[in-house]
């Protein structure tokens, strides 16, 4: 095979979740189309990259600082909902009925990667509480890493007096009992409501 | 979300096989590694793109004509491997056990997308046949469209005087008799192959 080829096949499969067969058809499929097509995505991975930077309120990404939500006058400015990526506010806004603000961490603990609390989007999230926040919501994933940090969150702030509150774990919409891990069963026990 | 994120996001979901939740993981994902990194994926799209033409005897993709096989004296210039895609040789030189040639249809006749012969690289296929050629090999995929392909250049190569044959169907390694659909069941069965 042609090095062309093989350095866009390569290229290709260092994306998360792309592996060589996909990667290659990927390839072969912008072969067939016109020159136009593969310069306009060239073009926009490029300039994503380089326009979209982190607003200096959120950490989300945004072309201009502010970012969109931080600039909106009409959203509450005293609920902050914690995410880990910039990707999961574009989940939560994609819901629509979310309406306060969000930080954005960058990531989660993880000390077997070196990730600590100083490599995270922490400090600017203390700053912001001084300006009349009444409610954080810890919204991180709830995987080892989302739970640890959600935790250390609440122990740093805990003194700061501001509610915080975590976003409700159990059985997915649609999900059944029968195929639910135990710690989702356990959570889902944990965490009932009453009824009536 | 900014336009710039989104012109990404819709960039990857053009491509096949990737869907809004997965264009959007890469997109965040390039967004969170360093700008080298997108500007080099960039960069291969586009060279691959412009740097690959179909080699002038066989039309599979390459740098320079011929390509690397047509151009290889070890191989065998009798035997021609008819794929309708250049991904198709690509598949069977992973094998490494034909030492033929290729010749590369650039598709498949398929009227309900006004694909007939005229559009398929079947001209220069024609006129490699006066140069000592002693066996096609029709390796269209056994599809639909594949099949009356190679129905079809039986239909006007019989009259030749060259050995057509196609690349045999039935269950593939590890299928099992079960799980096989009707038609797959039919050529195993209709193709099977003497023992002892």
């Amino acid at each position: 095979m042609s090095k062309a080829l093989d350095e866009l096949i390569e290229a290709f499969s260092s994306l998360p979740g792309i592996g060589k067969k996909s990667a290659a058809r990927l390839a072969f499929h912008l072969l067939k189309r016109p020159v136009e097509e593969s310069e306009e995505i060239a073009e926009r991975i490029i300039n994503a990259r380089r326009n979209l930077k982190a607003c200096s309120v959120c950490g989300n990404l945004a072309e201009i600082d502010l970012c969109d939500i931080c600039a909106d006058k009409s959203r509450t400015k005293s609920v902050i909902c914690v995410v880990e990526e910039s990707s999961d506010v574009s989940a939560i806004e994609s819901m629509g009925e979310f309406k306060g603000s969000y930080h954005v961490l960058g990531g989660v603990l993880s000390p077997l990667d070196g990730i600590g609390p100083e490599n995270l989007n922490i400090d600017s999230l203390k700053s912001r509480l001084k300006e009349g926040v009444t409610e954080l919501i810890l919204a991180t994933n709830p995987s080892t890493e989302g739970e640890a940090t959600a935790t250390y969150l609440i122990s740093i702030l805990k003194s700061r007096g501001v509610k915080m509150t975590r976003i409700a774990r159990g059985l997915p919409a649609g999900g059944s009992l029968e195929f639910a891990d135990k710690t989702t069963l356990a959570r889902a026990l944990e965490n009932r409501t009453p009824l009536g």
